[in-house]
């Protein structure tokens, strides 16, 4: 391992989660007591920050409100969904940020994002390589979808799967009201993969949840959908449906964008749990109410896991304390193990190549056969993801969220 | 005062809060310990329950988890929206809850809702009165709307004032995320009056919040919100609304009921928030999206208000000692003063008729001149009413509801 010294930068990028903020909090607490990092530096809105030269300098804020970062959720330096040409074709992008490297002498990059950002990452380690200029890479996961590869879970998942949870038992106490029940059906977000949607299986789990989960991992059969719930409808007197926004019939085509005005007869402005509704409302003639999650999954840092928040933080730290170990190339991984039968997480390294563009599924065996609700070792798996409670500051009982000066970094002089 | 003895009835009616079950422990744990209450008897679905019925021996129920209603939304004994007949017309329904009353020996009632359910307290007890049968009648306040007259507030409209509040910061945060920022239209419950969407204020008070808020107070005037969030998105990047489900044309037309197809095109399956949305979108381009907070503001308990849990606790325990203590036809109310600079709420009686069925709207000057935000009377009146935390049980970290054995009182034997 050779020692280097050097600025590092890090970004966000990506749909936001309610915990990115704390792995953001881990790379730079930890990168300001670095005695190899000269500099910590944020860019704003991710890699389009370093393009614009648009990097504050963090260590001219407030620690008190740096430590805040742990409970404020969405990306405090602004993310982005800018997608990296391929270096080979066009490779001005990646010039530029080595302009932009060496302006500022970085020798350190952390990136926090899903897939496509450890594939940035992964083409400007190449570039720099094959450029000469030496800087280590590391890339730090996050998204409520938890779809990535190569680790047990995301940060950012816990936190989303505790509100789905907790929102869903509230919901259904609700349900049974007046002495006629309704359906309900909440519409939960995870596009291509059902680790969110399952999520609302722990409020059944724990008494009181959906009496149907629908994930995208299992093809959405409307007749059957439409059988399912009058059945517990007619015998139960209410019924709760917990439905993936990416639920697909089995040709693919997402159920949202059937667009099918011969059956529904509408614009679906709604979205799918809209939708859904007003399909069982004239298949079944109950009376039906949708509730869409919405952005409130990714944002709800009020009743984030202390566990998410905790684990996010401490990728953060593993990504500053790997590279300037000499690591590059790699992605901060979370290995799970049981330690007197307790859940155990903890920080390993995997290659940024070997998270690849894969989606991680929900098991089929972790759904149950007729594809409408979750098997016990789902339960086992998330469980201890939404454990403990978090340590938001509040005042006049409202959260108290982190206040970045974001003050443009200076250049080294030469 | 004549001393009373005989069995007491509680019902929940009207649409559930977060904290109408501690109103209802409020009644159940003080009568319980009332030795001028011979039993404590729970109405299944309000008043229906009675007709019906279908009553409830509370004292079989476990102390503990009576303790647990403080902490659980929505009505734990179910509520009705049945409206009562005039007793002049049809007094059917009266007969039965004579001949229920006698069956069980009850000489008290008390009933928690709205401007219904007073005027329901109201008749019975007049009906009582005119039979010669001595009962003694007390309302409870409970409505998220808190558009009840002659109280200073209604227990749970703090609770959804602080989900509102707590989620229009949250979503804030999410708001420019990406460079290009977005127009987010935050739809809040609220037919009749403004104090819900008022509420989203309290957000932009403490520092990231709504722009623009629209109570049903003022006439809703379609040309003046696209300029006003064109403007602020033109100028900030972004923009936020707090609008209310309830606002109107001039001509009071609700304006989720317009479904002008001509200008909007499309059926208004999701409600105001997404039709507005997609007016925004059409006229000023900006990315637009809309979020319903739905049945959670009614039912987030895990973010309730302690002020709010314990000032519904403490109308439902003031309603049984002004019973005992001769009281009758009456409406628990709350009295604000300030003492040493701080905010007090004190439990004082009201006549039933004087509730009537007049609806308390947010004063036009609490509202500013454009009619498009909230002045600091407002933020002043709301805020007490938000404070402290819940002490809600939780088992997983996921909430501990109250779980009742709901035993079917017997009959008194003669």
């Amino acid at each position: 391992m050779s020692e280097l010294k050097g600025a590092c930068i890090f970004g966000q990028s990506g749909g936001p989660t309610s915990v990115i903020n704390a792995s953001a909090y881990g790379v730079i607490a930890t990168a300001l007591k670095n005695p190899n990092i000269t500099r910590v530096l944020g860019a704003e809105h991710g890699i389009k920050g370093v393009l614009n030269d648009r990097l504050f300098d963090m260590g001219q804020e407030d620690p008190a409100e740096l430590e805040l970062l742990k409970y404020t959720p969405s990306s405090a330096l602004g993310s982005c969904r800018y997608k990296m040409a391929d270096p080979d074709v066009d490779d001005t992008d990646y010039k530029r940020i080595l302009e932009i490297f060496k302006k500022y002498d970085v020798r350190y990059f952390f990136y926090n994002g899903g897939n496509d950002s450890m594939d940035t990452c992964n083409k400007i380690s190449k570039f720099m390589q094959q450029s000469g200029y030496e800087c280590r890479v590391i890339g730090i996961p996050k998204t409520i979808d938890n779809d990535l590869y190569g680790t047990d879970h995301c940060p950012g998942f816990g936190s989303a799967a505790k509100f789905i949870a907790t929102s869903c038992m509230e919901v259904h106490q609700d349900l049974r009201v007046y002495d006629k029940g309704r359906v309900t059906i909440v519409e939960i977000m995870g596009r291509h993969a059902g680790w969110l949607a399952g999520s609302a299986a722990l409020a059944t789990y724990a008494g009181a949840g959906p009496d149907l989960v629908y994930l995208p991992e299992v093809p959405f059969n409307m007749e059957e959908f439409w059988q399912d719930v009058n059945g517990i409808y007619r015998s139960k007197g209410s019924c709760m449906v917990a439905v993936s926004e990416g639920v697909r019939h089995a040709d693919g085509r997402f159920i949202a964008e059937s667009g099918d005005k011969d059956v529904f007869g509408h614009t679906q402005l709604g979205g799918l749990g809209a939708m859904l509704a007003e399909s069982v409302k004239r298949q079944t003639g109950a009376k039906v109410r949708s509730i869409e999650l919405s952005l409130l999954q990714r944002c709800a840092s009020h009743v984030a896991s202390k566990t998410d928040i905790d684990e996010a933080y401490m990728a953060g730290k593993a990504a500053v304390e790997a590279a300037v170990a000499g690591q590059t190339d790699k992605m901060v991984a979370f290995e799970r193990s049981t330690e007197n039968g307790q859940y155990v997480c903890k920080a390993k390294l995997i290659g940024l190549t070997d998270v690849a563009n894969v989606e991680k599924l929900v098991p089929r065996e972790w759904i149950n056969p007729r594809g409408n609700g979750m098997e016990q070792p789902f339960i086992d798996y998330v469980l201890p993801l939404i454990q403990g409670e978090t340590s938001m500051r509040k005042e006049h009982s409202l959260p108290r969220f982190a206040k970045l000066k974001k003050i443009q970094a200076e250049p080294v002089r030469n």
